[in-house]
């Protein structure tokens, strides 16, 4: 069902509480780059941040350990530097402008292509949510109108990252995470898969491995959710 | 600036934490409404309830004190029930669900046109964000793909219902509210009203007031936001 040549690692969250950014996950990153050039995606622009200054908080967090991070926007052929690409990380920020960016260049085709020559895809948070089926549950203000919800579609089912429990002291109405998701169901088949903040999944050769300290929650359309421990994860757990 | 026709009732949450549904702001309804017919707008289904359900629950809350509610989705012509109403409430639940609707059914002008002719229109979290410019600032998951960002545009500005300050005690790294708003104003360049739970905007004679016992946040691109007690809010506040 995963394409066997998808090289995936889907993380929830770039920064976790204390640590600078991509700290907690550097080891598993290098290891998983298998190469020393990284093409940055830098349109989900986290707070609004510019393209140069958010490729330089990569840069700075990768530099150091041997990987040559180049933006994307610094090139005039943007898709022509996808498929140029030894590796692409798309950055975190918010998923409506990331997707909307990505339609306006035409740089999906581009990418699912690379992808599935078996360049590694690196995506953090809104990078993450791009490689499900549709950005339906994503955590962010919708601030632009994309052309459509549909993602990259790697993978079979939806990824809601910085999945947070609900806050059982809370006075506050707003829906709760697992409320909004229960909500998607009535109107979405897939399975969603909720990554704490910690966790990330590893895709390789046709299959996909929770990883980190923590469970993930599993959300299917009627039915309680379910927690999974890190490890592979069996097809009927996300189909 | 605010069409004199215009009566509104731009309320954060409909249910406060200890109350039930619209309990502590029944006396302002009734006040508001001036009539004893009220046809509900039941589309934005929170936690995916029924049509039928979710107008039960109006009905519960405000049949004992002498409105009849009608839900919009029992009428055979629902243009036309509109182009009738006494007044109008719109219920919260997700926006991107009930603006969907609301265009696939070809009401959006025919809200527009009943609500310019002095038409009361009430609503509550999904149904107030509807009131403003966009959904751009709606806190809720994309589960459904409208054809247009577009709201009712009654108000020159966009509302956050559910306005929430950041939790200083976090160690979540998802964006606050306030990161987010930010955000939207890198792409935006209207005021967004932070509404509170417990506060609501009473629209009338072309002013706008503040009402509850909290303050509410405004926000523009390239200013720091400011607070502004209950009261009539000056024009400069909001344009």
């Amino acid at each position: 069902m995963i394409h066997p040549n998808y090289r995936l690692l889907v993380i929830s969250t770039s920064t976790i509480y204390g640590n600078g950014y991509l700290e907690y996950i550097r080891e598993e990153i290098l290891d998983f780059l298998q190469t020393d050039e990284l093409l940055f995606v830098p349109f989900a622009r986290p707070s609004g941040i510019s393209y140069d200054e958010y490729t330089n908080n990569v840069v700075t967090a990768l530099q150091p350990f041997g990987i040559k991070v180049t933006g994307l926007h610094t090139y005039e052929n943007p898709k022509e530097a996808i498929c140029n690409a030894k590796a692409i990380f798309v950055g975190g920020g918010n998923t409506f402008l990331l997707l909307k960016t990505l339609y306006e260049l035409g740089l999906i085709e581009a990418i699912r292509n690379t992808i599935s020559e078996g360049v590694p895809y690196m995506g953090s948070s809104a990078g993450s949510n791009l490689t499900g089926l549709t950005i339906g549950t994503t955590n962010d203000m919708p601030i632009v109108y994309p052309p459509s919800f549909d993602a990259l579609q790697f993978l079979p089912f939806n990824i809601n990252p910085h999945y947070l429990d609900p806050d059982l002291n809370s006075t506050h109405k707003g829906e709760t995470r697992e409320t909004r998701i229960n909500e998607f169901h009535k109107f979405n088949r897939q399975t969603v898969i909720g990554l704490r903040e910690g966790s990330w999944l590893r895709v390789e050769n046709g299959t996909i491995e929770l990883k980190g300290d923590l469970t993930a929650r599993i959300f299917k359309p009627n039915q309680s959710a379910i927690e999974v421990k890190s490890g592979i994860l069996e097809e009927s757990i996300y189909l």
